[in-house]
């Protein structure tokens, strides 16, 4: 991998230094462009953008986390469709007074995120920029991609996890304090729920997306997709530890300040009645993760989160906003 | 397509007035997933990043051509690929200062150069970003992707149109000057060389790359990816008639003017001595483009350009110098 096909000049030597720290983590880097390989079923993409200032912070994150989670951030988008990644390309835009070696550690953690569900950095392209930007294109196979419009009234809601954590850990560092060690984990360090993704699409999941607008953002858009009405049962909402103390210290309710934060990435997922609990526990032996019910799909449109009863408003997170 | 199905927000507003712009120019935005029909051949993917004061200038350019110059700087890497586009997700980060209007526009150039190519907007993603970003990765099929490691010795070394057109538009602006019009059609609105790669893939190429990084650097990445020796005929490359112009006045020499700029995005090829003038008159009747013998493949290594016999040293277009 070392043996980058690129004549001279400072870019190529960057590809070539990213190529010798990655191994076997890419492949055919240097060509115009990527080729994948045939095979079953469909090809899925997704495509999501992180830039520093607006995703994440230099203080906050290594360039390793950096890289580890924008990458992940956009695989979690094939976990949702309950496709098995293949791959992805990188585009990384670096600041001017930026090294070859920051660079290589951003990119380490693109190529271990990849690493980590059975794919590789198949291509990229790299610029200067006036701040470190990071965009990754993630390519998945799915005989039967899940999408978000095929949620049907009589349908469960379920979510794979726990809920908050990374805004623990955005709430801390926005008051000038340290994140508790696993709410940092949760945003420095987030694992795309692959292998639940698959379980969840082959056990006839209706519909499902990762919770990365927020809970209420998210379940808007599962409502929206296919025109039915998502109703939460908030108390039900599984809440990660450290977003427990972190909600308790503001005096929010501790299930709203979970629902509310963004950027967890777990599956929200709507599953047919047959699906019970006993099922639920399949899926816990077979993945590691818990899978907690936490409403339903009825006739109608938008999001009603209740709380032992009484309506709550929730609102996404809005990376425009 | 204006009836996307994504709960409210202002990220979400923006991919809806994206989506009612590009009417079938797009399809499946609002989703987690783009999903590509299954199909013949093998899937191509190429990322393409262009970042505003880096690639470009808002002086230089309406909104719509820089979607249109940066999706097309990203096709032409399918082109030289010998591919079939089928379309493309765009990242775009947005500067705080600007509107739903000028997405919009910017969207439109993307997608307007998709569909010239018979291509669409499959997805993409937007964030707040310090400057404007564009991200683009193309998806294409190719029942056998041309690569940049297969040429010869023996092979003869071939070029599409014509070149200089976009490096006279750059430096009538780094002058304060404003370009001629064609050289700034060149910059602004490139083709990608679609149609042109698939004959030539079709035809027997060896290798192909497009020209982004000038002839030498393009020249060196095909010499190194190949194992082989390129020797280049300065006298006979094509220029465009406003580097000519633009050369004369800067006292440069014609040839070695229009080899060192970059951004053309016209193919350099290597194709088997078989392929001789005739063959050039088919692909010319063919595509309405011209093909012009520039050089040709030997043993050894490196790129070795002369100018009537003498040799001319090239340096390419380094995005991170």
């Amino acid at each position: 991998m070392t043996d980058i096909p690129l004549g001279g000049g400072p870019e190529f030597d960057r590809i070539r230094a990213i190529a010798a720290a990655l191994g076997p983590a890419a492949t055919g880097l240097g060509n115009d462009c990527a080729v994948l390989p045939p095979g079953f079923g469909e090809v899925v993409l997704s495509t999501d953008l992180s830039v520093e200032g607006v995703h994440f912070r230099r203080e906050w994150l290594s360039l390793e986390e950096i890289g580890w989670r924008a990458a992940s951030a956009a695989l979690s988008d094939l976990a949702a469709a309950g496709a098995e990644p293949v791959g992805l390309t990188a585009s990384v835009g670096a600041p001017r007074d930026s090294s070859s070696d920051e660079l290589v550690e951003l990119m380490r953690g693109v190529g271990a995120a990849a690493v980590a569900v059975g794919g590789r950095v198949l291509g990229g392209d790299l610029a200067r920029a006036p701040a470190w930007v990071v965009d990754i294109t993630v390519v998945g196979r799915s005989a039967r991609p899940v999408g978000r419009s095929e949620a049907r009234p009589g349908d469960l809601l379920w979510v794979t996890g726990t809920l908050g954590g990374a805004r623990a850990a955005l709430d801390a560092w926005a008051s000038g304090g340290t994140p508790a060690a696993g709410a940092r984990e949760r945003f420095a360090h987030p694992a795309p729920r692959i292998a639940e993704g698959r379980w969840l699409a082959a056990h006839g999941a209706h519909a499902m997306l990762d919770i990365s607008d927020g809970l209420g953002g998210d379940a808007a858009h599962l409502a929206a997709a296919s025109e039915v009405r998502v109703e939460i049962d908030l108390e039900q909402i599984p809440v990660h530890p450290d977003a427990v103390a972190c909600a308790l210290a503001h005096g929010d309710a501790v299930q709203a300040f979970a629902a509310r934060g963004g950027e967890d990435y777990e599956l929200l997922v709507a599953l047919p009645k047959r699906f019970d609990d006993l099922e639920a526990r399949r899926f816990q032996q077979d993945t590691g993760t818990v899978l907690t019910r936490i409403g339903r799909i009825r006739r109608g449109n938008g999001v009603a989160a209740t709380f032992a009863g009484v309506p709550v408003a929730l609102s996404g997170h809005d990376h425009f906003a």
